[in-house]
């Protein structure tokens, strides 16, 4: 099976193929920009997003769309993610992170499909903490910083632990498992 | 003549009428969410705002998006100051701003008016600095640490001072020149 997967990020293409095509998926890259709403959930984003690239392809399609929620800064940057790390980098996380104790911290990631008038929508989420500074070189975007719960290690020090358990991995996941064999 | 000003957030309401009553323009209250688009300019998300506020009420209608662009930020908070300002506060830009000389940022108001197919755009800006910490009680968001060029009191510490130059005084004052007395 063939899907396209509409996303300016080439980082996530590569991760989406590791996850998917073990799995039959064959993840073709849509590059379109798609309008996304100041909303506070990642999923309303992800559904109108998902719809609009729906109508104008008419193929069956998904996006992804992911946010780090930091306790401390009130979930911040949250839905804001990519753009926040596009200004002050991961250098401004952890200087807001400066004497702060509790390093909480959520990467979430939804992915919605469209193939018809329906969405359906996937999500998955990891726990962890903020590290006290940069760690590692793999990943991009907030992984040198992201320490998953039960590891020693940032995602970006540890690829195959992000593969394993990563907040896109378990939407990813999630999405096969609902598409079914039948469907993948 | 009578205007509604779509907008969730009070103290606008009170310094657009501080502004265009003298003028003549009764500005009335409407309070009604509208999406508002995850873009870097803020002229896209007037324009597409009071698009859809129109299509709502069939009524002559403004709306305002305004953001904080601090150079060294590379323009964060950007569009995005109003939920940076609900998540970090002004605790948090300061604290980015640590250690950090170049403290250039703009202020920078866009108003947005529909009464009918056309949209009209109103730009203000008003360069100044970030102050070292927040002084001053009046005024909302980030007043208290945004000194305006030229003068040595944050927006918070001289209100009459911010009523005359601020970025939504300038947007204000070119959108009611736009109308001209006939229309106002």
């Amino acid at each position: 099976m063939r899907l396209l997967f509409a996303t300016g990020n080439e980082d996530k293409v590569r991760e989406a193929r590791e996850i998917l095509e073990p799995k039959g998926v064959k993840v073709e890259h849509l590059e379109i920009d798609y309008p996304e709403p100041q909303v506070d959930d990642l999923e309303t984003v992800a559904r109108e997003g998902v719809r609009y690239v729906f109508r104008k392809t008419g193929e069956p399609v998904f996006v992804e769309d992911s946010g780090l929620f930091v306790d401390a800064l009130n979930g911040f940057p949250g839905p804001y993610s990519a753009y926040v790390h596009g200004t002050l980098g991961n250098g401004g996380l952890l200087k807001l992170m400066e004497g702060i104790r509790d390093r909480r911290a959520t990467f979430r990631s939804v992915v919605a499909f469209c193939d018809g008038p329906g969405v359906s929508v996937h999500v998955g989420e990891v726990e962890g903490e903020i590290a006290g500074e940069r760690r590692g070189t793999a990943g991009f975007g907030y992984d040198p910083v992201f320490i998953p719960e039960g590891t020693g290690s940032t995602f970006a020090e540890d690829p195959e632990g992000k593969s394993a358990v990563s907040h896109r991995r378990r939407a990813l996941d999630s999405f096969a498992e609902w598409m079914g064999p039948s469907r993948a």
